[in-house]
C-alpha cells in the first residue's frame, strides 16, 4: 500500500441544482443542494483512499465551522489531516457550484490570499511514496515536491491554475507536471496542447503532461508526443473528475507503474468517477477501477492526431 | 415602542465579490465574501430593531450549523427569536448572492420545502401592535395574520413570490398586502401595476400597494391609483431592501401612523439602506430616518403617470 502526501487547496462546496444555469443578475430558486468537501488536493487524498492507498493531506484551514466542516469530513473518509494547519484570523475556502439538468457547471471559489500564504512545517522527517500538490500554495508546495526529490520518489505538480507567484520554482520542483487545459493555455499563451507542452518542455526538465477532459490526456515522451483517449463513459457529473486523475495518478507511480500504466489507471477512476453524481468524495474503489481495466484493455495508445 | 411579529423566512446569505456576474459555466474566482443574515422576515426583523421597534421573528430554522449561526447573530442584533422552531431533519434555508463591481446581483436560493410546511406553535396569547409575513410559510402566515385581526393590529403581507398553495386564504386574512413587483406580475399575470393591483382587488378586501423599486411605491386609494416615488438617492446596494420596507412599513403601521406617513417612513428606511453597503442588517436607525424626512420634506405624492 502506497502512502502519498497530498499539499494544497481544501474547500466547503455547496453544490446548488438548477434547471439552467442562470446568466446576469435575478432570483433564482435552487431544488436541490448538498455540501461536498472540494478542492485539488483534498479530492485526491479521498481518492487515493478509496483506491486504497493512504492519503497524508497538507493543508490550511481556517479556524471557523467550516474548517471543522472539513476536517470532520475528511476524517471520516479515511484521509490523513495531522498535516493540515488552522490559521486564526483567516476564512477557511468556500465554493459555490450551481449545476443545471445536464451537468453544466459555474464553480465561485473564494480562498483569502492570506490563507495560502507562508511555509508549510518542514517535511525533513516525512516518508512517503509520492507527492501531489498544487499551485495554489506555492510556499508549501515547493518544499515537498523537494522533499519527494531528497526521497527519490514522485513529486507530481497537478498544474490546474498558473499560481499566483514562483512558478519557475514550482516546475523545476516538481519530476512530473500534469496542466490542465485551462492553466497549460494560461501558462503557455496558446490553445495548442502540443505547442504548450513543447514551451514548458524548455523552461523545465520534468515529465510532461496535460489533461482535456473528455480528449483524455496528452505528455511528451522524449520528443514524441502522445495521447490516451478517455475511455467511453456516460458522464454524469465531471465534478472533481480532474483532482481523481491526478490522486490516482500520483499513487500509481508511487506504487511504482510505469508511466503509461499509472495513466491508464488514473484515466480509469477519472472516468469512473463521472458515471455518477457526486464529487471527489464519489470516486471509486480499487477493484472497480482494475476491473474497469480489465474490461477496456484494448483501448490504444495512440499519436495525437 | 411598537412590537412587531415578523413571520416567514430567515437565511444565511453567503455574498460573494466579483468583477462582473458570469454568465454560463466555468470557474471562477470572488475576490470578497461575507456571510449575513438574509431572508425577508429576518430582515425585517433586523429593520424594525434598527428603527427603535421590536421584533419578535417566528420562523424555521433546521437544528444545523447554518440554524445555529443564524441564531446567533439575530440574537446579536435585538431580535427576540424565542418563536424560531428549530427542526431536526431538515436543512436550514442558504442563499448564494453572486455580486458584480456595479451592484448587480445573482440571487440563488435553497429552501427545503418540507421547512416551511406545518402549522406554526398557536398566536392564541400573542400581544403585538402589528404583524408582517412572506408567503413561503403559509401554514404559519395565516393564522399570524388571523391574530392581528383579533387585536386588531395591522396584519401586513410582503407579496414578494406567488406561495406554493393557500394563496386565497393570505390574501383574505392579511389586512394590508404589499406586492413586490415580481410577485404581482407572476400573480395577476400582467406586466401592468394598475391593472395588477385592480386585479388584485376583486380577490380581496385588504388594501393594497405594489413597490417597483426605483420608481417607489403605487398603492390603491378607494377607486384611486396612487404613486409615492422614490428618494432620490445613490443606491450602492439594494440587496434586502424590499425587506426593509416591509419592515419599517409594519413597524410605522403598529406605532399608529396614517398609510401615507407609514409609506413615507418605509420608503425613507428603504432608500437610506440603499445608500452602503451590506444587507438588511446595514438598515438605518430612527433618528437617521427622520432627520433624512424632514430633509426630503417637498418631495410629493404624486398621482402616476
Amino acid at each position: 500500500m502506497a502512502r502519498v502526501l497530498t499539499l494544497g487547496i481544501a474547500v466547503l462546496d455547496t453544490v446548488l441544482g438548477l434547471a439552467r444555469l442562470p446568466s446576469g443578475g435575478g432570483k433564482h430558486y435552487a431544488r436541490a443542494r448538498a455540501e461536498v468537501v472540494g478542492g485539488i488536493a483534498a479530492n485526491a487524498a479521498i481518492a487515493i483512499v478509496r483506491l486504497g492507498g493512504e492519503a497524508l493531506l497538507a493543508s490550511r484551514f481556517g479556524d471557523d465551522l467550516v474548517g471543522e466542516r472539513l476536517q470532520a469530513e475528511l476524517a471520516a473518509t479515511g484521509v490523513d489531516t495531522s498535516r493540515v494547519e488552522w490559521l486564526g484570523s483567516v476564512a477557511s475556502s468556500i465554493s459555490t457550484i450551481l449545476v443545471d439538468d445536464k451537468g453544466e457547471r459555474l464553480l465561485v471559489n473564494h480562498s483569502d490570499p492570506a490563507l495560502f500564504h507562508g511555509p508549510a512545517s518542514p517535511f525533513d522527517d516525512l516518508v512517503v511514496d509520492a507527492v501531489m500538490t498544487d499551485t495554489l500554495w506555492p510556499d508549501g508546495a515547493i518544499p515537498a515536491l523537494q522533499r519527494a526529490r531528497a526521497l527519490a520518489v514522485p513529486g507530481v505538480l497537478d498544474f490546474d491554475r498558473v499560481p499566483r507567484r514562483m512558478t519557475g520554482e514550482l516546475l523545476a520542483a516538481a519530476s512530473h507536471v500534469v496542466f490542465g487545459q485551462q492553466g497549460l493555455e494560461a501558462f503557455a499563451g496558446t490553445t495548442s496542447i502540443e505547442m504548450g507542452l513543447r514551451s514548458a518542455a524548455r523552461q523545465t526538465d520534468a515529465w510532461l503532461a496535460c489533461t482535456a477532459g473528455g480528449d483524455g490526456v496528452y505528455w511528451l515522451d522524449g520528443a514524441a508526443l502522445r495521447h490516451l483517449p478517455a475511455f467511453p463513459i456516460e458522464a454524469v457529473d465531471t465534478l472533481g473528475a480532474g483532482d481523481v486523475f491526478h490522486g490516482a495518478f500520483a499513487l500509481a507511480l508511487g506504487e511504482g507503474r510505469g508511466i503509461e500504466a499509472s495513466l491508464r489507471f488514473a484515466s480509469a477512476a477519472a472516468a469512473l468517477k463521472c458515471t455518477g453524481f457526486g464529487s471527489g468524495a464519489m470516486s471509486p474503489g480499487r477493484a472497480e477501477v482494475e476491473r474497469f481495466l480489465v474490461e477496456q484493455s484494448d483501448l490504444p495508445v495512440v499519436e495525437p492526431r
